[in-house]
């Protein structure tokens, strides 16, 4: 008899590393599996290339059999085959919520699906990044763990470190929610924050990185950016696997450097091609969602071109707040590829639609996934989304780490004496 | 194969209900299964009688086949067993952590885990005991959801409901933290804040509920409150499970009410009466924690009475701030019976143990969970507590409701402009 807690299931045929090489994005040049996110050759993005084959003997009774979190898909990932290499708090296999009273408020007449990454041990999908980054990152010698981060990413890598005993140093912008400066250091790391933008702290870590007193210290979204961008293929894996080993028709993917979104189609595709699930009979429709205050990728779907115009983020969905993403290109493809479309939601819209979440589902959203709400309203209002088909849509974050943003628009209906007196006179007795 | 979201295993062996009456803790006297939680004949407290029967033929495999939440345990439980019937968020099966960076600075030698309730859909253990209470309700035929809380239960309620598609009506102390309360608002449920303690929220409560008005409304820990209390049980079921079907020798609850205790003592009691685990050589002893503004039940102790004198709970612990502990001479019995002890601490201490957890383990605590692992210390410095036996302490709740109770004792540790020169000006490089 097994424990929850031994996630050592024996998994002989897939226990080894599928990931056989760096492959540039761009120029597809090959480059061993070290910590390296750029190619010398045409300085484009790497990304992790698997042995096909390997894949291939991927079983959907090896992965049910794994344990009940993200690595039970350990054998599509580049890292964490062997149990004890983990750097990890178990994140994953959070619900996926049926959402009826969503799809009837805003016309959808299929089934809508909530996937709620807000159930991770840190509150948001960036403990998946995190934990594959880092178990590559200690696989490739590193003893320190390091972020840029708005937020999320900075609460998961000092709560990974801390878990696992490593030194943490954490990058962060000035003007963070006060939500996620206590919660990254509370856990004890370094936490540097720095007089500027996200993008300007991502430029100084991606200078630091180059010192020597860094070279013992993974960043994760830098120098081990490759290997972190594949734990977000698992956000693909679960919702196909929670389906009954089915792709949706329709996904709604928040986007910030618009990685999540090209990891989820990723995802699908391969279990596509390894032969997991059949493809919808018309395949899948990818759509993006950022808010109209940083709204890069989606202004450049709109303007029917390639050229991303970096912009200098405003608004409330700071997760959400990278002017100068680096997978929009990616995303950009991806979206036209499979069909779909790109919104953007102000900060009403964004508040609005966090309420509206809450109270259809009694799941609390932050920031992003009101973007992500509020842009598949804006979908299904234009008809660009399709009320007949089945959705699922994103919610990457936690509503407690955002509290600012709706604390002014709910409270309490009533406040009274503590009487039958006063509570009647309020009207809730006859 | 079945899907992940399907939470229909066959169980038709325990597909009936177990729980046979009410019973008066205090004269034995037994009612039929309805809405009431006090003793015509003594005023005593009515808790929720089995058929040990029935308990007895519930297996391992059974629950090990059953969905990954608390439900797996709806053979023990006085209501869910048809998983139709069931309003809830699926709460449940939240992480037992392993916490050997706590052992170590805590002196304890043997091995140390944290049960981290924070883990659960409104991120405290009260989603626990709303999806029990809440299916016993609309069993009953109640139409409204209520609750008289200090945030965690109020969280829950209104996300139940809100989930359930059925209205709610919050009642909450007006001096809450905003989290709490823009966390119950956002549901979109009705919300009261009353001008007074908890103590006095529960009382008009107790008034409103025989009320003609509120004749349709189940108050989770009033009318329904023996079957909310019973899915605290789940607590003890789960820690059993998750250790491999064993129960630790020594575990560390916080009290508010002290029902938590009582319950979870009560579900290693049954699990051992119908055969699904041994109980340890020496048996288990079951410890308490209370902060030092609200005291009531370990002052008891420490002073060798029964008599448990009311308090008007001080400090930032005020999820645990009931003055007046409904279940605190129970409390008193269990921690008698198994050998434990119960401990207190002040706000300094609750702060500083919520950033040890954190710095040691990755679990970022509310400030109840503060309570327990400061207590745990406290035990251990004054011997009380075995540092040789294997321990298990609780945290019931979720840090980031909490925060401003760490917000003065964390922060960056540098603040630069995004430069190597201002960097290297700060000492991070050479």
């Amino acid at each position: 008899m097994t424990s929850i807690i031994d996630a050592t299931p024996t998994q002989p045929s897939t226990a080894a590393n599928p990931a056989r090489a760096l492959v540039c994005r761009g120029c597809g040049a090959e480059y061993p599996l070290v910590a390296q996110h750029a190619c010398y050759e045409c300085f484009g993005p790497l990304e992790v290339g698997y042995d096909q084959a390997a894949l291939a003997r991927v079983t959907r009774a090896d992965i049910e059999a794994g344990p009940q979190n993200l690595w039970r898909y350990a054998a599509l990932l580049p890292a964490g085959q062997d149990p004890a290499s983990r750097v990890t708090l178990d994140p994953g296999l959070t619900p996926l919520v049926a959402a009826p009273g969503l799809a009837a408020e805003l016309g959808i007449r299929a089934p809508l699906w909530v996937k709620d990454d807000s159930a991770n041990p840190t509150h948001s999908f960036k403990d998946r990044v995190v934990s594959v980054a880092l178990t590559a990152a200690r696989g490739l010698g590193f003893t320190r763990f390091a972020c840029a981060s708005t937020g999320n990413l900075a609460n998961s890598v000092a709560a990974h470190a801390a878990r696992a005993g490593v030194p943490s140093i954490v990058f962060i912008p000035g003007d963070l929610e006060q939500g996620k400066v206590v919660t990254t250091a509370v856990y004890g790391g370094d936490l540097v924050a720095i007089d500027g933008s996200y993008d300007d702290v991502n430029r100084l870590c991606s200078e630091l990185v180059e010192t020597d007193e860094f070279e013992d210290t993974a960043f994760v979204n830098v120098n081990v950016r490759p290997y972190y961008a594949e734990g977000s293929k698992t956000l693909g894996y679960e919702v196909a696997e929670q389906l009954g080993w089915r792709i949706p028709e329709q996904v709604v993917i928040p986007m910030a450097s618009g990685e999540l979104l090209t990891k989820i189609d990723k995802a699908f595709s391969e279990l596509v091609e390894i032969g997991l699930v059949e493809a919808p009979a018309n395949g899948w429709r990818v759509f993006g969602a950022q808010s109209a205050g940083c709204n890069p990728i989606a202004a450049a779907l709109h303007a029917g071109t390639d050229v991303i115009t970096p912009v200098r983020p405003t608004g409330i969905a700071k997760s959400l707040n990278i002017g100068d993403p680096a997978a929009g290109l990616y995303a950009l493809e991806a979206v036209r590829r499979t069909g779909g479309w790109m919104e953007y939601a102000d900060d009403d819209e964004i508040r609005d639609a966090i309420q509206l979440l809450a109270r259809t589902t009694g799941v609390f959203a932050e920031t992003a996934g009101g973007v992500t709400v509020a842009v598949l309203r804006k979908l299904v209002a234009s008809g660009k989304l399709d009320p007949e088909a089945e959705t699922v849509v994103y919610n990457t974050g936690e509503g407690l780490k955002t509290i600012d943003a709706v604390a002014g628009q709910v409270g309490p209906t009533y406040r009274v004496k503590p009487s039958l007196r006063a509570v009647r006179d309020v009207g809730l007795l006859g």
